[in-house]
């Protein structure tokens, strides 16, 4: 006799399967839905479905969207010359949030990571790589593509980073003086402790010291 | 123009409202349904909606199960004359895990929690009540009932066992020599470290300290 009602310990077995659910927070999400209203989990469970079937990637930045080219992509008003590159869609979310940049993105999906088998062909590299090619044939020398590399501070991020500079920097039927690579500044965050950074965040703050 | 697709939000929102789920992990697991094949997420979905169909509350325990009455209280192999008081579902599949205790279960459905607005008629002391001058009126003189009271070791949980034992102190129509009511041991768990235990802990397990 299994403790728990099969279909309960199906549903439990999913929500275990998501990013950071353990099985204890994955019994109390499902006790949740049974004492809940019906029509809340039926709720859910529509637009989780409705959610798969009208979510498209944007054939542009490749990010999640309602229609393609997504929003972003199709805003005339934002910036052509900016393309801020980042790991996955809930990046281009916290740029967005803070409300600081006008250009546009491109997710890579990723970052490399040999020791989890992600080599950059599993990254969307070569979709970057035209993107940028075909920005720059655009612009036909009369503006400079800023790249803004936006991976994460992590060693990963750092490597990502480093490979894409290397990949622009090798694009030979591109005129490089057509496009600017910069990198997020590194430092320590508002409303640090310096006595609890670690070594490495010190290190780039240190670095990356600005005149006063 | 909002940062996300509305089909996203929604299901975001969704999630935000599970037990211990705050907007960052809400937004992680949406993303990871976004990425999984279209199939998982909707198992995920039908599994959810198949589980509320199907799940019924045990007249007799008030557990969730396949079929009313629950397997448990079908079992004619346990004990009919212990009966574990819980405070939810998921405090059964914890003793049952265990395979320490052949009795029978009541789910109370809470607290007595005053401060959350949770009062003794909220829970099913009512049935509680009912089902004990039941048990014992069918004993008739020939066992004692024990009623195990497993509340959380809470303020909450503490009222609550008080409660019902003053609940069935109180039962006129009943021999009370029939029943006998107990409480789960409080005092260290195994592995803790003394010196990292809180006061009332330690209270508990002085007094509860056993001859050796």
């Amino acid at each position: 006799m299994s403790i728990l009602p099969k279909s309960i310990e199906k549903v439990i077995a999913s929500f275990e399967r998501l990013p950071g659910v353990g099985p204890k927070s994955a019994a109390r999400m499902v006790y949740h839905f049974l004492r809940s209203p019906k029509n809340n989990t039926k709720e859910l469970a529509e637009a989780l479905l409705e959610m798969k079937e009208s979510i498209v990637t944007c054939s542009s930045c490749f990010n999640v969207a309602d229609s393609d080219p997504c929003e972003i992509c199709s805003d005339k008003q934002r910036e052509l010359n900016e393309l801020c590159v980042v790991e996955e869609p809930l990046d281009v979310v916290a740029i967005e949030k803070a409300g600081i940049f006008r250009g546009r993105y491109f997710v890579l999906g990723g970052v490399i990571s040999p020791a989890d088998g992600i080599d950059p062909e599993h990254l969307r590299m070569a979709d970057l790589k035209r993107k940028i090619q075909s920005m720059t044939d655009e612009f036909n020398g009369e503006k400079t593509l800023e790249v803004i590399i936006a991976t994460n501070p992590s060693l990963e991020g750092e490597a990502t980073a480093s490979y894409i500079r290397d990949m622009i920097k090798g694009i030979k039927a591109m005129n490089q003086d057509s496009v600017e690579i910069s990198r997020l500044a590194m430092g320590l965050p508002t409303g640090a402790d310096l006595e609890y950074a670690d070594r490495l965040t010190l290190k780039r703050a240190l670095e990356g010291r600005t005149k006063i």
